[in-house]
């Protein structure tokens, strides 16, 4: 590549200082695994965490230089900021991607750009997922088997409230007898949303194979090919004659641009 | 019909006070005419305006009583609190119907709804507006000419930031050589969302027939066909057996539901 | 309701006669048990079969007075022949319904709808299905529970080669470990198309409440609110002036309409 | 690129033989002035056209070593073979990219991909068309102005029977007061089309610099990142044991693959 992909991962960092289970399974932090799984030549991936600072890591010069963010969050999407979120945002329609990793279904970012609840159900069972591709041809499909599977994870299960143009890329079959829609992709103003699944906590999930195959195959497909600030509201000068009309019902004046 | 369909039309009810212009078109407010519009038997119609009190009208009580609400705001998008905006959502989230009318693509609610900026381009230079159907065969444009013109109109122009699942229905063609998807579907929940683009506050837009008739008839396709709670995030029970797995990695407790 | 919905189903009726299994499950057609599970004061319905003339019992003026037509194929896709598969398109592009059931992903009609191939996987092995509603607020899925189960079912799996724009409204599960887009809506010109995977012919699929339920809801959806020949490509005058150009390059003729 | 990405142009090559005025634009055939507009290191460009051969130049061999058909076709549509429109539809599914230009709208190729009628409304007045970008961060638009005229061309208006998942990228705006979504996106299978309208047969469309761009533009959009065979119906043996059941239905033997 003539220019490497620079990839922020978020990481709400909280369960694995406060919950042994996931301590023990990801020590250092969700974050550490998951870049040490997508790492390659192509990628210059740097780290951001919910209390690193009172901007979570994500100041506008770091969002600025990010072609694709990572978010995973659990427990603590409320105090995720809505100055943050809102520059986030503005990020992706601008052109930046983002990857909501499994529990961000519930963070104000991923509900956000759906315009919906996030919602679905769920279960902490310890059961088998089996991975159904729904979309091979699709290039976050690359290289991955028909279906894989996981011996270890949390349900998650259908209805799943998600933005009708959420296109399903992989679709999961649970041990207890759910499904769910676990790849979806989505489009807002120029950037480009994967969302994905498996992830749990305390499961040894981001160092299964095919998880960090699919979460390196998504930064590249959503790391923009176009960014640029989204339409700025502005008033062009009519290109064809307009003509006199014969009334003039005055105007309301300007509104916000 | 079984059962009247209970529209509220809530307007920002500003200009009208402050804007002479906007006074004389439409005295008493635009609601009136927008009642005036569309009223018919099969609709029970109720007002509500941004500074009634200190719900903006939109009381729990209210929403839970309305099947379609019609949304006229300009000026004063900024005034509207995020906890109304957020009890609206989940009411459309539930199937509760919203038809956004003009300057309400920059409202908060069809941001949200939306996911994206809802910014586009703008003119105010009282010119003449064609409107084309694009979709003959949807509900919303029964009864109405394959175009219809609007004499006196405020420019609305491409780009337009909305959700890609937007369907257009109406097509705009602009005397000063613009075009716009002035008439869009879109599903977030169980709910329907039909944004109509004509409107503008100084002009008698409200008095034409053909945009009256297009909106009594998004009146009838918003209204929900079914209403619940979107579905609260529940834990259910397996339905088919889990194994017991040789290692149990814990859990990190109770999410928000 | 003002006047009965017209429903026509189609039914190959070939393993009925052919295979014992099929002819002892479904005595006198699939289309007999189709019609007893939906029959309500609402509908009337009719029945057209493969071999029964030589348009399949679909002539012009069947199709013409069918609001939502059933379809039924599996092993003799290739011999409905393509002007009846025009025609039948013909009406769907102009408002009349369509429900295709089970091995119908493979029937002509299904796939020229789509612009796809309708492949999947599949198997025939006796196995459990569980079906999960992933729209609960369609009216589709009204009265439905949150999930039902089929003790024994063929099995259809992912990867599903459907339009992009098919929504699902159930998704299934498998025992065997597959996962199956089970419920899709489309919509071609004025018409809708609902998908619907059970239905195996020598399971007593049809039989089933649940599933009876479902196509008799899908047929008060597809029901089309609107019906008009679809726009023939007709040679508008102009409604704006245009202006004189320099230069006239000639024409090149008439084209087909 | 690390390899030329190969690109047939398909051109009918009736008019520039019959018409004087098309003879006189396009001397040669309008597949040379297309070549000439998008030629640049990264292309391989090759020729076909309808009557070359009795496979339209459009045998397996060409198609497997076509990564982007551009197809122009006006007057002969009905001339294509159905077997060599599916060849073609199955090169598609497999991931080979196709551009529709300007009146392919009604080749069998883009109707069957849309499964629908592909007709608008048309008149051919020598008249001004304006074109809007409404997606401007979409790889298609890269480089091209907010708009941009042609200053003669044919018109073609909504309603455009597409499918609803068609994406506009462009919008127009004529002179005589009509609009049409002039550039569309459409995924089916692995492949990727994109539909242009501008390109009369008897204007110089074909010249203009900001046509040139979109569809060379186009060709690398459409180019594919993964091509490979559509998924063959297969019948995978159980990832997960069936369990024995209590009733054997028997089986109705088996289908088509």
């Amino acid at each position: 590549m003539d220019k490497k992909i620079n990839v922020t991962i978020w990481n709400e960092f909280v369960h694995e200082n406060t919950n042994e289970a996931c301590k023990k399974m990801y020590p250092g932090g969700l974050h550490l695994a998951i870049a040490a799984g997508i790492a390659c030549d192509d990628f210059d991936i740097k780290y951001a965490t919910l209390n690193q600072d009172d901007e979570h890591g994500l100041s506008e010069d770091v969002l600025k230089n990010t072609d694709v963010l990572i978010w995973w969050g659990h427990c603590a999407h409320d105090k995720v900021k809505d100055e943050i979120v809102d520059r986030v945002m503005k990020h992706v329609w601008e052109g930046m991607g983002i990857i909501c990793l499994h529990s961000a279904h519930m963070s104000k970012v991923f509900r956000r750009l759906n315009g919906t609840t996030g919602k679905l159900l769920w279960r902490e069972a310890n059961e088998r997922e089996r991975i159904w591709c729904s979309n091979p041809g699709h290039p976050i499909a690359k290289g991955l088997p028909e279906s894989f599977s996981l011996p270890y994870e949390e349900m998650y299960g259908e209805p799943f409230q998600v933005a009708p143009d959420a296109q399903p890329i992989f679709i999961s079959w649970f041990e207890g007898g759910n499904v769910f829609r676990s790849g979806l992709t989505l489009q807002r103003g120029n950037g480009r949303l994967f969302y994905f699944r498996p992830g749990h906590e305390t499961f040894p999930t981001f160092y299964d194979a095919n998880v960090r195959k699919v979460i390196q195959n998504a930064v590249y497909w959503c790391n923009p090919t176009y960014r640029a600030a989204y339409p700025k509201t502005h008033r062009p000068d009519a290109d064809e004659p307009i003509t006199k009309k014969e009334v003039d019902f005055g105007k309301a004046g300007i509104v916000q641009d």
